[in-house]
């Protein structure tokens, strides 16, 4: 029997989703699969619908995985919830079909990354923001966003160590709103390059604070050239928020693309 | 030359804003008062808007502190910043009259308490949440808290641990509302008897929870009897918002009451 199961994570702790195994640094996927495997009472691996990176958070991330044992969706839950430790749990689970596959189903994948715009550092959220000092624009940052609209080829925003055979993807939609001192970029896409939106956020700081005109977007999108866009943001401003796949796999609503 | 200093920390770490001091557990206020002295180079001590208790929050607590050190609001902030642990920092510093007192010169206080009400325990947001698994109904628990309203005695809702000479404060806006699965109480008074925030939330849960019925409030309130509430809800919920000061003090619009 296949299942999907939706993770919720503070990736402070972790060396990021995937890694060296169990003798490596922590992972959410080992943590994750020593659970499922404890509850199973078989080896059980997982496929995710997105990695995160090193200090990475999600909200739900949603893996697969196949067991031949017999336990209720209630029991999954529950069962590996507190197989895991404090920073990890599992919110639903739920079978599904053969042919789902947490990856390659989903049809779009939802972050946030939330920076804390003050001239002092954060203190009580501190896991889960950044920190910038210098005034932004959050207005200017939005409408400098809108050009990354639409299917591009966005090496530009792609890290050297991206593993994917082709840099073009689906830029659904990208917010910027401020609320107090915090100013928030939540972004859609069907799927994501490795560093993608950290790399967003760090040149649309730049626009923020107005080191860089906002047709800077534009031009860094067209040019295709890595070194010449913003650096990389730190990643404890990242939350996965969700992936997003169509109904007819059954999915919780949370998960599910609408219409 | 006394000061008004705002303060945040995460309260996780700590026995509480007061303590034992240098040799005893590790406080907020001893913290605060090393890293003052370290950038004034002279003891300095703090007197607080709010005493918080063992792994309760401040978004902004407010402490006032006279020191004969020359140096400027700025410095204040980023040298008291800088000296601290990375779960406290200091927002501002204003220069204020002698006769400003950061507890006696508060006209309110105002907390917030969060509830994450699902069937698994939290992970990422784990040190700001607490968590209640049976299905709260939010609407109910706010009808309920409205019989608390005004000038009244809380016996009910006091530890038996408070030192405060009698139990009459003037509870000036209580809200309870849902927002997904998490459940928030916002609360407002002139002030507060110790545990008197967590008290009114451990027994609106069971008004939520369908325990109890939404009169049970009003009957608590006046019966005046302590050990008939709910239990004291856990500290990791709540975070102290500010207290508020009247305008002619000069402090920061988030600090000031307005009109």
């Amino acid at each position: 029997m296949r299942y999907a199961l939706g993770v919720e994570y503070d990736g402070s702790g972790f060396q990021g989703w995937q890694g060296l195994g169990p003798s490596g640094p922590a992972t959410v996927q080992a943590a994750l699969e020593h659970a499922l495997s404890s509850v199973a009472d078989q080896a059980i691996t997982v496929t995710c619908a997105g990695r995160t990176d090193a200090g990475v958070h999600a909200e739900c991330q949603v893996v697969h995985f196949d067991s031949t044992a017999d336990r209720d969706p209630r029991a999954w839950t529950l069962g590996v919830s507190g197989r895991l430790p404090p920073t990890v749990c599992a919110h639903w689970c739920v079978p599904v079909a053969q042919a789902f596959n947490a990856r390659f189903s989903a049809r779009a994948r939802r972050y946030r990354y939330r920076i804390l715009n003050r001239p002092v550092r954060p203190a009580l959220y501190r896991h889960t923001t950044t920190w910038e000092r210098r005034p932004l624009d959050a207005d200017a940052m939005h409408r400098a966003a809108q050009a990354l609209l639409g299917e591009n080829d966005f090496s530009a925003f792609r890290t050297v160590h991206c593993q994917s055979p082709h840099a073009r993807r689906n830029l659904q939609e990208i917010v910027v709103r401020r609320t107090g001192d915090a100013v928030e970029v939540e972004i859609q896409a069907n799927a994501f390059l490795h560093h993608m939106v950290r790399n967003i956020v760090g040149s649309l700081l730049e626009i923020g604070a107005g080191a860089r005109a906002e047709g800077w977007m534009a031009q860094l999108l067209a040019g295709r050239d890595r070194t010449l866009a913003g650096p990389t943001a730190p990643p404890q401003g990242l939350v996965f928020l969700r992936p997003l796949y169509p109904s007819e796999w059954g999915l919780p609503e949370s998960v599910t693309l609408r219409g």
